[in-house]
């Protein structure tokens, strides 16, 4: 059998079925099945994706067949629409619209009014009994034609447009009449052959190929190209051609045309939502030009509008679009985005799709669908997108407020904040102690500035990427923050920062929107989103349904309450070099540091024990017998250092010591790379008692918790391990500490020892590794530095022109790059569990927190994710809609 | 059959043979060895590495049977040496000492004269009738095995004797009669009872027992599980314990002591050398007291000496030595080091082995055995140590001067260099200049400092590691070199550094070895070794056998010059960005980067372009047909700008900007963690411009070269690759350039377009990259980088500590680590050669000139090695004795 290479539909039957996407597109198939439920659906055909992969496979020639069918297609559509294609009399006029299995809004060309020349223009005079209509319609069709098929540029028929109003004293489109638009048709037609080269055919099959094409080449235009980049879009699934027989929603007043949904996108609520335009078509409605009617009386009322709504004008055609939505619905199972126009009195429906909404929607929308009995748990938690959920996380700006944009960042922590610009961390702190909002602008931030990003409601830099220390520490801790805002010129002396021509100084006052990285001047007022009742009931099921646990990255009291309100399972990441910044301790850090020998360290140290085991037993009493992972001490030591002569002066005083032997220790502890340096474990294993001094603080903490009657699961682990021996020396401190411990507070605790898989010798080394290592914890962001060999500080000077250019698809900072980094991850869980066949595997990454990533995760079989707090829910929604996906079948469903 | 735990040998028989090492131990197989040779030894017996091993494994305890058969083993002992094991009239004395497979020289203990007590001493003073003698050897015993079974400290037994010298008024040992030794005698056993908290043993069997266990024992103690951590020697291995009959070198002047050489060790002559001491022991000749004589006639008379050579002395007894020295030679095959000891004038073979010896004499020896006879080729090229040949290679401290060493460091780069001390890299080029030999000291080295270290004879830097910048350059260079001498401090404004309380001022002369890591004051004698015939017909043997190529990295034509007379096979590295330091064009080179825009980039640019071209040009005359694999511009460009504010007003002049705008575009390039930052192909993808100039700089000369009847093989390699699309973008770059210089000169040259791979990710992806990429060269350096997770400029803070407690066995910048960095290298192998079976590999990280990374390069199968110029002789031999290990069976010699 030939190939079928069209597909018609009309008159209730269709060639295609709902399971043809792949081969009809998005709208073929949608028009197949409207037309197959008997809705009311110009007929007309479609053009397979296969007619376009034949196209491209072939240099741009079509496959053999195609034109008999085509030619048969366009004698059925006659038989159905009861018009001629060409016939002066009686014109069939149709629209060329391309379609492919993804939506690609705007990215492809179309074609309407086809089918209209010298001779049949006169038929749709007749027929429509308006000439101006006519006419309109004729000039609208040379110039989409021409520009689209023939590639004359839009500005030469704006131009005669233009003249034409002038020289006729007339001054908008409305105002022109019949005549007027003969005489603009005549003009058109002569710079169609001075552009193009050749008059503007009047063969309409010369016109209907001439679309076909059109549509079938702009699949490789640039735009789309890039769309498909973007949208992981392969180029190999082609589009298909609809050709269509054109309705009218502008042939008068018993005309219209307009776009409904099936339920409100903004809010969810089942309302029949929608707006349509009396007399007018598609296109009016999109540019904005008259004001849309509402679809609705209720919604007529409600917005207080005087245009009658659809219910109210046209009540018999509205009863029909309202048992249109009710079948579409019940139909697709989601909530619709539908297309109508009204010809005449009578409706036709031109499109269907599942309606883009919020986040608030969707979920409203996914739980009463289960309620309705239409859609099942399961599905509901698909329907969410994960990270939409942050937009119902933090506060945002009103949408309806006026923002005056003086500059743009990088969008690195959602969130929206109002507040005085402040320049430095102190200051930040001070003014927030005073109950004043303040914004803090640095030109990036380093861990000093902790307690001012804690202080402040907003961060601004001019410098870093979507990953760099402010944004990191920002979205741990559910600040807003801009990043990299690079027009920014910051002046910290100043205290003061330049952008374009403006100034801003200490004190002013801006807005950030986290989400947008836009910065505003003045203050923009905020609106907080509450968490319905359908957010808890959709997590419910989310948690049902998943297989990974969710943990939180945190260690400040106030960071670990939020977690557990957000659902967090236990702390993944408790960094507890955060613990070391705050700015009672910060001086005894200092004095450890300097000291130089191991003696000066222990005697510093003392001082800082006691306070390190007060944080652990908050973190216990408040985690309650959930586990708590504990990272020892993990950056270079010179990262505490202070950088002023005043503060090193201080320290020097602190400590005993000479000025200079304060700056002769920063410049020995200076390193040329820090990420690759004298941090983590290696630490532990030249200062050995930094790890003691932190083993000793959490057993205490935990053993007295304990007693006390408060259960405690510590998971103490190891950062940046390389080999075997290294984490057995260290082990080896950490079970004599808890030995100690043990025997001082009189309780046995339970715990685990295990390490960061956070360089590529762990990953690879993994299976020596577990033979000690009780479990893993992927650090994928070193993981993703050292796998790279990118540094996320410096990533911003080339990220963008990588992404940019297509050579990596996403930054591999905030989605997990699966082929490299990945590859190693699983090779580290296979290789750690034939060792150890039960251990213990999570991710504390900054992916921990994305839901591509958590696919990853759940496909490489991890036991939990840990991201930041203010993260955990899209985890936890993430990890269920990765578990559905199932590809190790989950336990939960297995179960089921 | 019940296990044989105890192998006896004497009277020219014995149980063991050689084929037994791992069994007996490298003493116990010799012994046997040599007794089954008829060589006079003296007889004894060997408890076997078995009876060790079970020894451990079974909680301290002796497996069953070993004490029958160790009686058995004295009884025929008895026999053989006609004396009886604790007999008062006629005893028999024996010494009891260690033997593992592994040479562990001094680790492990040992007990002489064991067998003497309060009644066999008489016996002694009978058979020897020295009284004198035999309460010495008496004394001797009751220290050492109080020492070594019992545990008593030897101070105990000193402060005896010499309370004994003072009360009877004598000065020296040897001025003792037989009655001070009887009263010193009964004092020992005093302290014995009083320490040991037991009276000496008088049962000799008790003795024996005691013995053996200590040394057993000394298996496991501190200094032998260190050394055999420091020899990758495994535990499990065992030590076996050699018993045998006592024989002495000092009972009279017919007897002696010595160890003879069976060829020169130093020169490798074919002449018996040695030296001998009339009426001694072995430890008399180890303590250096005596000054030794001469074995031979020859040696006596060249060395001018007075006391009669052995030949002379003792002619009988030479003689049989000179036989025995015939057939330990012929029998093992290589030069042997002999210990021997007359007694009575009767000869006696204690030990022999194959002699230690200089990288001179050990080539020597070779070729000579070859010609001999003795040995094949293959044999010869695989008894040179390759990493010795570093000692020929450059000049050496004349071994006779004195040496005032002021501060150690990290022998760096062997050879040895005099100069006045100069700190900074203009200074050592203006003086050197002059003729002035200069050693340029620093407290680091970095890229800028080039000049001045190809201008200085040595270099000393106070900070960084083996592979810092300045020891991989002063390697590459040849350049002598010290790093990381952490006691000097340099003070570049006061021109003086100080350590300890010696001030160097500039000016001063200093002397390094960079061999030894020795800095010294004043000018110290050196000797330039020249290469000698043999070396030149070894390395042709090892030529003829070895599999992989063997390239060069250099990139001026002084060390591309260099390269080609050690035997380069080609250049495997060409670092374009050491062209860009030179003095001409890094200000050409600053401005392009302060330009901050492509226009201004390709300005200054085109300024360097036919610098560059000059620069290839010359490359592919010299090295005339052979590879020239070029890496394009690899380092960050904040590498090339200027520091100081002098330099910095230089460039804003010569680029006609703002001295505020160089320093902001320095702070811009600032990057946090430079080595992961914005470098390699990241500039090419960035600055285009960069590459293009450079691609046409190399294809321009090739054509032209070419065009002159030159044969060119270039070989473009692009840094720092991550993914294949970054690969074929830049290649594209490279394609067209070679395109544009085909049609400008006239000239089609063949050329190859590949990669380093020197990221995790890089190896990883192998696969996908080696579809487009005609090579893979590894770069080790950047690979341990960041496979490791440790910067090398920052190393020195904890490799040390690690190296030290054996958490890595070896630094792994020096020598490839094979478990994680090794293990990426063979995934890429393999994944690109899966793509494309032929894909050209090598290695050009500073590995490529280490034996034993050279080795593992084998294994893997990779087609060349590429070492600093001054390497390529030990590389050309290290892939001979690798390709003869033959794991993967070597092409060549399957061919034979």
């Amino acid at each position: 059998m030939a190939t079928q290479w069209v597909y018609s539909f009309g008159e209730g039957k269709a060639d295609g079925h709902a399971g043809m996407k792949n081969l009809l597109g998005g709208k073929g198939v949608g028009l197949a099945g409207m037309t197959g439920l008997g809705l009311p659906v110009p007929p007309g055909f479609t053009l397979t994706t296969e007619v376009c992969t034949a196209f491209y496979a072939n240099n741009r020639e079509y496959p053999p067949g195609l034109k008999e069918q085509v030619e048969a297609a366009v004698a059925l559509l006659e038989k159905r629409s009861g018009k001629i294609f060409g016939d002066a009399a009686n014109p069939l006029l149709v629209s060329v619209r391309s379609g492919a299995r993804a939506s690609m809004p705007g990215m492809m060309d179309t074609v309407l009014n086809l089918g209209l020349n010298d001779e049949t223009v006169e038929g749709l005079k007749t027929g429509s009994g308006d000439a101006r209509f006519a006419c309109d319609s004729y000039r609208r069709f040379i110039q989409m034609y021409s520009n689209v098929v023939l590639g004359v540029e839009h500005h030469h028929f704006e131009e005669i447009l233009e003249d034409h109003k002038k020289t006729s004293g007339l001054i908008l489109d409305t105002d022109l009449k019949a005549e007027n638009w003969q005489e603009v048709i005549a003009d058109y037609k002569k710079a169609v052959q001075r552009h193009a080269g050749k008059p503007f055919p009047q063969d309409v099959h010369e016109q209907l190929w001439g679309a076909i094409g059109a549509v079938f080449g702009s699949w490789m235009n640039q735009r789309a190209i890039t769309y498909r980049r973007l949208n992981n879009i392969p180029a190999d699934w082609g589009t298909a051609v609809n050709v269509q027989s054109m309705v009218f929603g502008n042939m008068g007043q018993d005309c219209a045309t307009g776009v409904a949904f099936t339920r409100n996108p903004s809010t969810g609520e089942n309302h029949f939502y929608g707006e349509y335009l009396v007399n007018a078509q598609g296109e009016d409605v999109v540019a904005g030009i008259r004001t849309p009617q509402n679809l609705t009386r209720a919604a007529r009322e409600e917005a207080g509008a005087k245009l009658p709504s659809m219910e109210e004008a046209m009540p018999e055609v509205f009863k029909q679009l309202a048992a249109v939505r009710e079948k579409l619905e019940t139909h697709g199972r989601d909530m619709q985005d539908i297309e109508f126009t009204v010809e005449r009195g009578r409706l036709y429906v031109l499109q269907t799709r599942a309606g883009k909404r919020t986040a608030r929607a969707a979920l409203k929308i996914a739980v009463d669908m289960v309620g309705e009995g239409l859609i099942t748990q399961k599905e509901a938690v698909g329907r969410v997108d994960a990270a939409s959920l942050d937009q119902l996380l933090h506060p945002t700006l009103d949408p309806r407020a006026v923002r005056n944009v003086i500059a743009k960042g990088l969008p690195a922590s959602p969130g929206a904040a109002s507040g005085q610009v402040v320049f430095n961390a102190d200051a930040a702190e001070d003014l927030a102690a005073r109950g004043v909002p303040v914004i803090l602008c640095r030109v990036e931030t380093s861990p000093e500035d902790i307690h001012g990003m804690h202080a402040a409601k907003g961060i601004v830099t001019s410098r870093g990427g979507m990953t760099s220390h402010a944004a990191v520490v920002a979205r741990g801790m559910g600040r807003a923050c801009v990043a990299g805002a690079g027009s920014l010129h910051i002046d910290d002396e100043k205290q003061s920062m330049r952008v374009g021509g403006t100034v801003v100084k200490a004190g002013d006052t801006l807005t950030i929107d986290g989400g947008a990285g836009e910065i505003m001047l003045g203050a923009v007022p905020t609106v907080q989103p509450g968490l319905s009742g359908d957010f808890a009931t959709l997590m419910g099921w989310a948690d049902a349904l998943r297989r990974m646990k969710v943990r939180a990255n945190a260690e400040t009291p106030r960071d670990v309450r939020t977690a557990r309100r957000f659902g967090a399972e236990g702390i993944g990441l408790c960094r507890t070099e955060h613990m070391f910044f705050d700015a009672e301790r910060i001086i005894a850090v200092r004095e450890m540091i300097v000291a130089g020998d191991e003696d000066g360290r222990r005697k510093a140290l003392a001082r800082i024990a006691p306070m390190q085991k007060n944080d652990f037993a908050e973190l216990f009493r408040i985690m309650d017998g959930l586990p708590v992972t504990i990272r020892l001490l993990d950056p270079p030591l010179h990262e505490f250092l202070p950088k002023s002569q005043e503060e090193m002066a201080e320290v020097a005083r602190a400590a005993g010591v000479t000025l200079e032997h304060v700056a002769l220790r920063a410049r020995q502890l200076h390193e040329a790379n820090p990420m690759l340096g004298h941090r983590g474990s290696r630490l532990g294993i030249t200062c050995p008692e930094i790890y003691e001094m932190q083993a000793r603080a959490i057993f205490e903490a935990a053993g007295e918790a304990q007693k006390a009657g408060v259960a405690v699961s510590p998971e103490v682990m190891l950062p940046l391990i390389i080999t075997k021996k290294e984490f057995t020396t260290l082990k080896e401190v950490i079970d004599r500490e808890a030995e100690k411990a043990r025997i001082k507070t009189g309780a046995k605790v339970h715990y685990l020892v295990g390490t960061m898989i956070e360089l590529p010798r762990a990953a690879l080394l993994a299976g020596k590794i577990a033979e000690e290592a009780e479990f893993f914890s992927f650090g994928t962001n070193d993981l993703t530095q050292s796998t790279l060999g990118v540094s996320r500080d410096d990533a911003g000077n080339f990220m963008p022109d990588y992404i940019r250019a297509g050579i990596v698809e996403r930054d591999p900072f905030a989605s997990l790059d699966p082929d490299g980094v990945g590859e190693l991850v699983r090779i580290a869980c296979e290789r750690g569990r034939a060792t150890r066949p039960g251990i213990k595997l999570g991710i504390c990454g900054e992916h921990g927190g994305d839901p591509d990533s958590i696919g990853f995760c759940e496909r490489v079989g991890l036991d939990y994710v840990s991201c930041s707090p203010y993260r955990v829910p899209i985890a936890r929604l993430a990890a269920a809609q990765a578990a559905l996906k199932g590809e190790p079948l989950a336990a939960k469903e297995a179960a089921e």
